[in-house]
């Protein structure tokens, strides 16, 4: 396989970076720097990549905020949400149309490298508040992406059906850095251990029974009894 | 109709902006600085758009080169090809996926404005040398950014039966500001009058019977011959 990852320097993406490299994949990573508050997912996106010696580019997407408007990921104006995902404030952290964004950068870029997938990291816990996480966008954007060129292309989406706890079991067999991955919206200097994707990063390492090497600023007892007690540990 | 238009400030985008406004469209007009050499377009679609009284925004996407090789139009050390669209050297002109990363930013800003569609200029003589002008590629797209938000947002090609001289008859209707338009590929101080996208702004002007106030660098009395032969004026 010859693919081009959407590739964030999270969590998900990361495992999935070294899953495919694992397979045998000819594998090209592409980040987007959209104006995020979290830029600092973009140095260990480039610094993981280099380090297992992949083709890395970053594309400045950076005046993308011109366009959104109540989005607090790109808008430091806002408050960025904190707790779970299920909570309907985190509806302010939507990108809109972000996953067509980033996957259309990505076929550009293999449709001139010549690969023959697009891969990104779907799970089966993507949420529900992100209409471009839904089953029937990402199978429409494969039809759309299969046709972009006169050679197909295919969405690869291999973790699709596991959940953030099996992609951090996959992680810890294939030996994924993970203190390297970056998580957090609010783009400190240490995860802040509250906002929806810290609490999921937290989650997802308890469900996995692996060690959480992440720094996080605020080790709140009450967060991890909360999370502790979501998955009945 | 509330809409985002896909606008580069050429001929077809400007006389869809104009029949839009007509039919008593609610428009904002976004622009792509992808690198082109011909940066010129997007000071006429600004200008244009301004002349109108209407949102318009450029978002820069200058650094989508470092994806694409072989691409004239983004790489200023590559000869651009000349002559008509048929000839094989024009795929130098290809821009890999450019109709989906311009239409999914636009439907980013529909998805914020709450616009009900995305709207462009395809014409019934897209050129067969770009995959992403096919009918079958439109359609997967409208069905992929109809799911790409909660709300439904639809594609919306209504010269997509028009051929460009009618569109050029349709914009003379209209009051359309032909000289204000641009369309050459070089980018030069006026229109070159030898590349695809100039031969076939010429062929459009002759076929409607409309007078062509373009100024060409190269106005080519065999130019003019050929023109006039194929459309047998």
């Amino acid at each position: 396989m010859k693919t081009v990852l959407a590739y964030s320097g999270g969590l998900d993406s990361t495992v999935l970076l070294y899953h495919l490299v694992a397979e045998g994949g000819v594998v090209s990573a592409l980040s987007v720097n959209y104006g995020q508050r979290h830029q600092r997912e973009l140095d260990s996106a480039r610094a993981i990549a280099t380090r297992l010696g992949l083709p890395h580019k970053t594309i400045d997407l950076s005046s993308l905020g011109k366009l959104l408007e109540g989005c607090s990921l790109t808008n430091p104006d806002l408050p960025m949400p904190q707790g779970h995902y299920a909570e309907p404030s985190m509806k302010a952290t939507v990108v809109p149309n972000r996953n067509m964004l980033f996957l259309a950068l990505a076929a550009s870029w293999a449709i001139s490298l010549g690969a023959d997938t697009v891969s990104y990291a779907a799970h089966s816990g993507d949420h529900a508040i992100y209409p471009d996480c839904r089953e029937t966008f990402a199978q429409a954007l494969d039809n759309a992406i299969r046709l972009a060129d006169w050679r197909e292309i295919r969405l690869n989406r291999p973790f699709v059906h596991l959940d953030k706890g099996a992609i951090v079991e996959r992680g810890a067999t294939l030996g994924v850095p993970f203190a390297r991955t970056w998580s957090c919206y609010e783009g400190g200097q240490f995860h802040c251990g509250r906002c929806g994707t810290c609490i999921e990063r937290r989650e997802a390492f308890h469900r996995a029974g692996v060690e959480d090497p992440t720094l996080y600023a605020s080790d709140s007892p009450s967060i991890d009894a909360m999370i502790a007690k979501n998955w009945r540990l």
